[in-house]
Formats: structure tokens, C-alpha cells, sequence
């Protein structure tokens, strides 16, 4: 791997420090703070005894994601979408990827006719804030589950099904300066040429893959580069997702 | 003053916690995460170097608020206002309460063509939302215009005129079981027969006074001692301000 | 009491002409027209047999509001809220007084499920359109009220219980160059330190408070004086609408 | 002409009671309160020195219409336009053609850089409201007209050209039980086959035709006797309009 | 008839070419590309086994029209209307004006509880936009209730009554330096005196006339001209959707 | 490679039939309609003489595009969005990622300050409608750009720059009952466990990758054999687009 001088002063293949801290407010079924770095989401997971029309009467549950991100949560001021009148497609394009994320990790059919929203809020952005959304929303959605299976609410799993069925967790990979790098943060999403977000799963397969070339397109031989990456950086993201959840 | 059992416990005079922690985000010019017991508000305050049409070209500056709850904030899941495409009116209401309250402590003529904007989420909330919003907004809104003195953005303040012409808090009251009672949380304000907003300065005098009979009207005497009270409050609300920035 | 000259030449505890014009339309069930002075609102009063989902199968009734005002009803042409899109803050930060102070002298239980719904359209403005809104609201209610009454459609009043509980009405008080004032006109009210609106019911209790300090904030001994002119006001305007029931 | 029992007891070619009250409110630069039987409109113009964008800088005027009716103007209760958040194509319609046939009668070289919006509003409903609308519309927008004249805000009218080119006066017809009538109140309204809303000038000209089968087609002769009703209903409209400016 | 150079070269009497293609797309009960000239609307017909509110559980059916421009239709882009997030009054007058007219084409009672949706989208302008889809929805329409008999999802139509009550097209007709001409295109419709829209059944009936007076008023001669020309025009308009209808 | 039955009988690297139909529509700087077996997608390019704020006064061009689905483009009719008041997630989702494809193919700085739409609009939906839309939209631009360069607004090539910088084509893949598939038509997407967009240059490059598995995860083996297909069907896409620009 090349030398690069990343601004933080990270190896190519470093993650910055992930704190995920559990039951972060009171209220929600599941309450993470999760910070990548200088990126601090507050994940919630809230249960609620109902499931969208297409749903009604199958005996299955929902799974969904919505995502905001506060005024000053950026380094410049943006418009709140609340005043504004609509979110915007950024906006609605992360929260589907975050709900189809987390539905990948859920035997909805053991959910019985719940839905469980996962509010997935910036409270401050540094790059990343998609990915470490996905990771936090992960603790905060089993917490919510346990609860569920705590009061007998849904069944205890078996041997055979159990309502979550894997580990999820999302980083961002890109070529920066010409070297991929792991988990970029703002300055260096904001001068990179390509970056990627990908989404997997604790055996190793792949959720979503989300790769953007914004400066030159990219070549196989990069790809490959940064899957490989995004791979060794999830795997590090199940363990601190294990510790969170241990604790 | 009668006896009570207040659900919390607390004396009818007694305020909950207060804690006042800035720099809680680092992008925003104040960050400041207010505390009234389980109340969480985080409250920011961004410079703009432009003014709304109505002040453009007069030389002087202005400070609006704006007001949010993170949809899991509260027991049950409240819609998240940006999905539902507009403010609800509560929310207006409250937004233009806190920037009216703390417009009253600023000479606006000496901020220039800026526009100060206290962003105040609700990360949690147990009552007491907006005059957790505009103790803590206050707070911030010093530790901006501090900024725009050190930078020497705008001029220092001479003996005659300051940017920040006072201090600005806020409490609730309200009739809870008959007695009048100081700060009251969710279960308190649920549960009441009125309840009064009122927004004071550091001079003692009533900026805002927004009461309301949810239950039977109130009488003068009962006003009187609800004013005492909020007086009350404000004077350790005060202190508290003092304390953290003194920090 | 100072000295003063109001722009219109009242005493500072003068209400301006008072006038209740009943059934000034002939659809609702009941229609009035206030003014006071030059402000004039068309109050309306609909009952609808049914009531919000909250409280579907309750078997008690609601009472809610609306306002609006007529693009030209102001000095200087305002958008129409209709072209906007929406109704901005200050809009439904009043019609959420005028449905709560109208709740405050209503037994709802004894309305079964029934929404009224009070539509308050100021047709001129000229200061204090909530007020006289509030106060006009009243004897639209009190006729439909009556109505179902008259068509048995709810139960006759017993001694112990009346649909209607009590009077409500409404007037502004203020401080004008120094002095307390009395229900404010527009050259009062764009002019003055401090303004509050104030909602009474017939037994003398406070059924809201709204008071604002435009300029310097005020003193415990101003909110006296205005208090004591809100009372006096109100008296009068109950008297009026006892005058314009009995017609 | 066959004989016909109309729910009012008119006969075919009669028009309602006319009323046309000249400066019903005080701010707009004309305002009128016109009357077709129980329909009762409020029109008002609004003089204002600006022009639309596609105008600027061309050196002529714009006049243009709104329309609302008040929720409670009609038999029952309708949402208010504001609370939902958008005018419905009824509305746009109305003021669409409310709009063009104001302009119909306007030299709008003459008017200088200023727009006139004529805002209808409906008090209160019994068919015909756009009719009504746009013959006291056209006494308004004189009113306006004339002030800019009396303040010599624009030029007086030469012998060649006034900015009033004519007088503008509308009137709906229709087929009721197999008869064409003359301006149909509400019971004839929603319960008749044809109906045609006529926009006359005084010269005798068409401004607009808007003519709907809403039971069987209409044949030519009954559309001849239809337009003959409307002139007939437009030349009585233009007299009462004429009246009321020379009061 | 006067000497007039059209801009295309017609005579004054003379209609565009007139195509209707039958299935232009797969999945719509009935889908008509129909052409008058450069004019392009694709027609489809829905069927949906749901009526509105207002109609459920009355046992007839419910014919309906939506409109769209795509944005590049026009000489000039014009905004999409769903990205600006609502229609504009053009639109909804055109719609509204669209499924009144085929709704006098249908026998509701014999469709069922059905809905029938007629989009019409503009996929290229030159004019006459309205009267194209119009001609063109018709044929959509028959087709998919023809599908409907076909697979006996409604009655066989009797000898007394039948689903399709007649045929409905529209022409614009319109004096075009002072001479009265059939089908105007865009050239004709933006340098016009007067345009009028006519909607007319097969047995010769009018269904809607809209008349518009763009710069002087039409007389009663040059109206009596207009509608002869649209009879004429619509007569050739029959045998087009005849033929398309026997292929 | 396995033995599978696609619904259409195709082989598993094989495209459906491909129409690239230039001029379509003869208002627009650029008409394609281009059409993958039935999916058929309408893209016009559009110029204008002006860019975003952001952009201003910069001397460099932008590239956006909007996509929209008619309502009956599909097998039951959606919900107009026009109508709905807001463009869906999906839609801004796609639409973003056209606009972002077919930017990296300009040199912005050759443009000069223009903006070129691709409006992007499914006549007929039978899945891959994003992709065919960006193979497509990439054929009006160059017909655009080439109208820009022909008329010398803007300056013809170098042979170190040419405003178009390489060719833009995408294609679907999927793993359709266990075996990689390329180009899915509706009935394969909807019975799919994963999913990619994949869009490239004419170099080989990646400009997006968009994976989602919507049954289980993706292995690596997996995406190899995805991207393979996509790589050699993006290569018969760009014969296909140079032929058809080639007429």
C-alpha cells in the first residue's frame, strides 16, 4: 500500500474510534449513540404494535429507517427539512438504504404485525454519517428485540429461527489522493475520487454496495482494492458491535 | 404552602437538575446541551453574515429560533415533522416564543448585518421542553457573541452598550393537585390544572407570561403565587447560566 | 393614571364600540359579527357529527377554531394563505387560543360526539382581531349550542349541568408610551413596550395569559394595572354578550 | 317560454335582488360587498407598485384575481383551503376567470407598473358566486382606478384612451327542468341539466363562455335562448353597477 | 369565408392530421397515442375495482381524468409539476374539464363500483392540447370498457341501455386575424383574438363550450361562425375514432 | 454457466432487444426514445442559457436530470406524483443517480454557462427503467451538445478536449434462482434475491455500482460474475448508442 498522508493522520486502512454507547435516551425500545470519529449519530429503535397497509393481516412485521440530520449539525448552517416542507433526496435516498439494511438482519416473520422505526438523528457530521447510522441502528434494533422477547411479547427463538439472523454494520471505502482508504471522514469525502459505502453482514456477504466515482471512473483493480477494505473494516465494526451489546 | 406528594418527589418550590454543558458540538459557533432533569435540549447558535429581507441594508442584526423533537424524544413516537412535509403549530408557537425571548436580550444594533439562528432539538423529553430551550439558548447566544467580540467581528463593548443587554431564562409553573408548584415534569403537566410559561431577565422583569387553564380558570391569588414562584426559579436559572459560562 | 393621548382619543380604560351583530349569515349554526371599533370578524359556528380519532367512541363532543384573515383586511395587501400553501405561525398560534379559550366554557360531556368548529375570518383588521374573535366566538357557540338544545339533538340543561359552563371573553391590554392601556388599536399595538392578550371567564378566572414585552420588559406592578384593566375590560364585553343574546 | 315553477318563485328571465355596496371595508383602494340574492361576496382591489416578473421593466400594469370562500359559506361546512394546504382546481379556475375578464376591461398601457388584484371572497353561497364576483369585482377595480386618477398616480383619461376601456358584468343561465333560466341560485344549481357562465362588456361583446352539460347535452336553440337570457341578465347588471358608482 | 394565409398553409375549415393508434403501450385497459398534427397525447385508461368516497356503496361507477405536460413537450422546458409539488391551475382546469366531458359519454349505473382513470399526458405541444386528449380518451375509454363486456365483468349491454351512451371529441376553433378557423395551432392559439374549446356528442349536442376573449370581445356573428366550424370539425373527429375503433 | 428457464426464454448474458430511436419529439435540443424489450423511456436533453446559484459566474456548465413514470407505465396505475405533491424516494433516488452518470462524461468547462435537463420519463415500465434511461439520455446529450457545437455557441473540440469525454451505458444484473443474470425484466426483478445497477464508460471504467440483495446476502464469487455481465453488456450498449448516432 502507498504512503499517503491522510489528514487525520490515519493509516490507509484504520478506522477512526468507534464508541457506540447503548441506552443513550430513555424512552426508545433501543438508544444508541454511536461516534465514528467526530460523526455522532443517535439511533433509536421505538416499537409500535402496527404495520403498513401492504402488511395488514399477513402476520409479519416492518422494519424501517428515517434519517435527519440537525440544522448545525455541518460545519455550515443548512435549512432545517421540517421548515423547508419535504426532505430532501439525500435525505430519502440514506434512510432506504438504512431501512434496507436492517430488514436484512431480521426474520420479520417472527416480528408478529410490529414495526419497528429505526430514527437514525446527526447530531454531528464528520463523513460517514450513512454508515455509522446502519452500525448503531444494528444495536439499537437488538435491544428493541430483546425487549420483546424479555416480556414474552414475540417467542423465544429455537434452534432454527431466531428474529435477528445476522450482524449488520456499513463503512465507507474511496480512493483518496489515488490510495483507497478506510472509513473516510468530511475532508476527505470532499476531495476523494471515488468512495463507496458498503453494507455486509457477519458472514461476510454483501448487503448493499453503493459506489460513486466522482472525480475519474474506477477500474477493477481498485474495486477489488476496496472491498477488501470495506471487508477487514466491517469485520472490526461486529466486534465493537459485540462489546456494545456485551456490556 | 400545602402538602403535596409531587410524583418525583421534589419540594413544589424545587427546580429538577440543572445542568448546562457547552461545547457539546463542535461546529456551531454555541453548542450547548441543557439539562432540566430528564429534559434534554440540545441548543446551537450559528453566525450568518446575512440578514432576513425586512433588515437588509439597516445596519443591524437578527436572532430567530427554531424548534424540533427527535420523533423518539417523547414515550410514544411522535411523526417526524420534515416526513409529514410541514411544522405543526405547537411547534411554530414555540419557535417564535424562543426567538421573541431572546431577542430581548440583545442589542441588535450592535451585531451588524448578521443573523444569529438558536437551534433547539429535544433529544428527551419530560416537560419543560421550551423553557429548557431558552435557558440553554441563552447560553449559546453568549458563547457566540463572544466569539464575534474575540474575533473582532463586531466591536468590543463600551461601558454605554452591550451586545448582550442581559441574561434571559425561562421556567414552567403550574397548579398541580391544588398547590402550586415550581418546574413541572411530564407526569406533573399531564396531569394539571394550569400551567404558565414565563421568561424572565436577570433584572427581574417579565419578558413572556403565557398561561393557560387547561382545567378550571385561575384565580388572581393563584397567579400571584405562581409568579413568586417562577421568580423563584429564574433566580437559580440564572446562576446556573452564570456558573457555565463562568466554566 | 398618567396623562396620555391614544391615537384615537379614548381614556387609557376605554374599550373601543363594541358591536354584536347575530346571525350575519345564514348557513351556520351560528353566524356572528364582531367588531371592535374598526376590527371586524365573521365568527361561525359548525357542528358536525363527528369528532376527531382521539376521541372516537368517548361519547364527548370537541370544540376547536380556525382563523384566517382576508388578504386585504390589513392595511397593506398580505398573501393569501390558500396561494402560500400554508398558515403561517402566527396564524395558528391564534387559532389555537381561540379553540382553547372556547373549550374552557364548554362541558363537553354533555355535547355527545359532535365537533364544533368556530371559524374566525377577520374581514378588517385594525388591532385585537384574537380578542374580538374569541369574544364573537362565544355567542356563535352559545347559539349553536342553543340549537341543539332547541332540537333535542343533545339533552336539555338539568340544575347540575349545562352545555355551556360559562361566558368567555377576551381583550388586549398593553403599555403605551408609559401608560397602561385598554384593548389597543393598530397605532397602539405597533407602537407599544409590552402587549397582553387576556382570556377571562364570567366568574372572574384567568383562562389564558399572553403577554409580550415588545420593548423593555415589565414590572410586577405594570402586570398589575394591566390585569386590573383586562378585568374591567372583560366585564364589559360579557355585558355586551349577554345584550346581543337577549336580543 | 314555458311556464316553470322556480324554487324561488322568479320567473325565467328575472335575476335575484342586486346589491352592490360600495367601500364595505376601509384599507383597499376598492371594496365591495356585491349581492345576488343570498350570494354575498367581498370584493376588494388591491393596488400595489410592483408587476410580475414576465412584465418588468415593460412599462405596463397587471391585474389579477383571487377567489376563497369561507369554510361556513356554505350549506355545510368545507375545509378551509389554508388548513389543507392548497386551493382546489374549483378555486384555481374560478380566479383564473375572474382574473382574465378584469383584464378584459383594462388598458393595462395605462396603469403603469402596478398590479391590481381584485381578492373575492365569499361570504356566504347560493350559486352564482363567480358571477356575482366578477360584477362587483369590476366596481372595485373602478374605485381603485379612480383613486390612482384623483392622486395622479397615473395619467388622466384623453378623449382616446382610459385605462377603464368598458365595463365588465357576468351572469350564469341554465336549463331547469327543461326551461332556460336566468341566474341560477343553489336549489336550481345542483339540480339542473345545463348550466353556462356568460362574461359580457357592456358593448354587447363576449368575454367569456363557459357553458357544461351536466345532464344531457344542450342543443343549439337551447343555447341561443341561453345566451339571449344572459344579455338580458348583463344589461340590468351593468345598470346596477353604473348606480352604484354614481352614488 | 375572407382570404387568410394560416401559418401551416390550411384552409380556414381545415383540421390537422388526425391519428389515433390503438394499444400504444401494453398494460393500460385502453392506451391511444392520438396526434391532431404535431400535437402528440398518450391516452390510457385504468380500471380500478374502487370508487370514491362519495360513491362507495351506491353501486355505479366513477369516470375520471388526470392531465400532464412532460416537460419538454413545449418550444420552451417548463418546470415538472411534480418537482415543484403541485399542479398548476392550467392542468387542473384541463382535467377537470376532460373527465366531465367523458363522463357524459358513459351510463355510470352499468360500470359497477369501478373507477375508470383517463391519463393523458402530452408528450409533444403544438396546440390544442386539451381537445386531442379529449378525442383521444375516448377511444381509450371504449376500449376498456369494451374489456370489461368482453371478460363479463360488467353486463352485456341491452338494446335500452348501453355502457357508452355516444361518442365525445373536441376541437378548438378561433379567429385568427379576424377570420374564424378550426383546430388552431400554437402559431394560430398565441397570436388569437378569441379561442373557444367545444366538447360535442355524435348525436350533435354540446357537452362544453369555453369561450375566451383574448383580445376583443366576440359578437354574437362571430360566435354563430365559431360553432359552426367546431360542428364541422368534430363530425370529422366521429369518423376518426370510428375508423380507429374498427381496426 | 447453470441451466436456468428465464421468464423470457433469454440465455442468462443475454440483453433483451435494444431500440435507440433518435428525433422523437422535435421540440428538444436532444429526443431519444430508447427502449430495453418494453421498458421504454422517452429522454430529452434540454438546454438553457443559465446554471445553479452555485455555479454561477464560474464559466462552467452543469448537467442535471428528472425522471418521472407515467401512471400507467406499469402494470396497476400508480399514484401521479404531480398529483400527490411530491416527488417519491425512488424517484429522487433515480433521478440523482442519472444526473450523476451522465456528468461524468462532460467537461463542464466546455459547456459555458448552460444547464442541460435530461428529462427521463417511462413511457412503459417492465423493469431496468433507470438503466435504459441513462443508456438513452446518453444519446441526447451528444445530439444536445452537438446542436451547441454546430450552431458554435459552443467551441468546436480540440483534440485535447471535447465536451463529451466518453461514452455513458448501464445495465441491471442480478442472481434470478441462483444464477447471474443480466438486463432483468419485471418478472425476474420481482422474483430476484439481488440486484445491481451497474453504469460505465466506454473505457471500462465503473461510474456507479448499486447492489442490493434483497433475499441473502451476495458473496464475492458472486459479484464477480455480476460485473462481468454487466461489463460485457454495457459493451454492446455502446455499440448499440454509436450506431444509432452513427444514422
Amino acid at each position: 500500500m502507498n504512503f499517503i498522508a491522510r489528514p487525520s493522520g490515519r493509516a490507509p486502512d484504520q478506522l477512526r474510534e468507534v464508541r457506540i454507547e447503548r441506552a443513550f435516551t430513555r424512552h426508545a425500545e433501543g438508544s444508541v449513540l454511536v461516534s465514528f470519529g467526530d460523526t455522532r449519530v443517535l439511533c433509536t429503535a421505538s416499537v409500535e404494535n402496527r404495520v403498513p397497509g401492504f402488511l395488514r393481516g399477513k402476520g409479519e412485521g416492518w422494519v424501517t429507517a428515517e434519517y435527519g440530520m440537525l440544522p448545525r449539525a455541518t460545519h455550515t448552517r443548512s435549512d432545517r427539512e421540517a421548515a423547508r416542507g419535504k426532505q430532501g433526496g439525500r435525505t430519502l435516498e440514506i434512510q432506504r438504504l438504512i431501512g434496507r439494511s436492517l430488514r436484512a438482519c431480521v426474520d420479520r416473520g417472527l416480528l408478529g404485525e410490529r414495526t419497528i422505526t429505526l430514527d437514525c438523528d446527526v447530531l454531528q457530521a464528520d463523513g460517514g454519517t450513512r454508515t455509522a447510522a446502519i452500525t448503531g441502528a444494528y444495536v439499537a434494533l437488538v435491544d428493541a428485540v430483546q425487549g420483546l422477547l424479555d416480556s414474552r411479547a414475540i417467542k423465544p427463538p429455537s434452534c432454527n429461527r431466531q428474529p435477528i439472523v445476522g450482524a449488520v454494520a456499513a463503512v465507507s471505502v474511496g480512493i483518496y489522493r489515488g490510495v483507497p482508504v478506510l472509513d473516510l471522514d468530511y475532508a476527505e469525502d470532499s476531495d476523494c475520487d471515488t468512495d463507496m459505502n458498503v453494507v455486509m453482514n457477519d458472514g461476510g456477504g454483501f448487503i448493499e454496495l453503493q459506489g460513486t466515482a466522482e472525480g475519474h471512473a474506477f477500474r477493477r483493480d481498485e474495486l477489488d482494492a476496496l472491498l477488501a477494505l470495506a471487508d477487514s473494516g466491517c469485520t472490526q465494526l461486529f466486534a465493537a458491535q459485540r462489546e456494545a451489546l456485551a456490556r
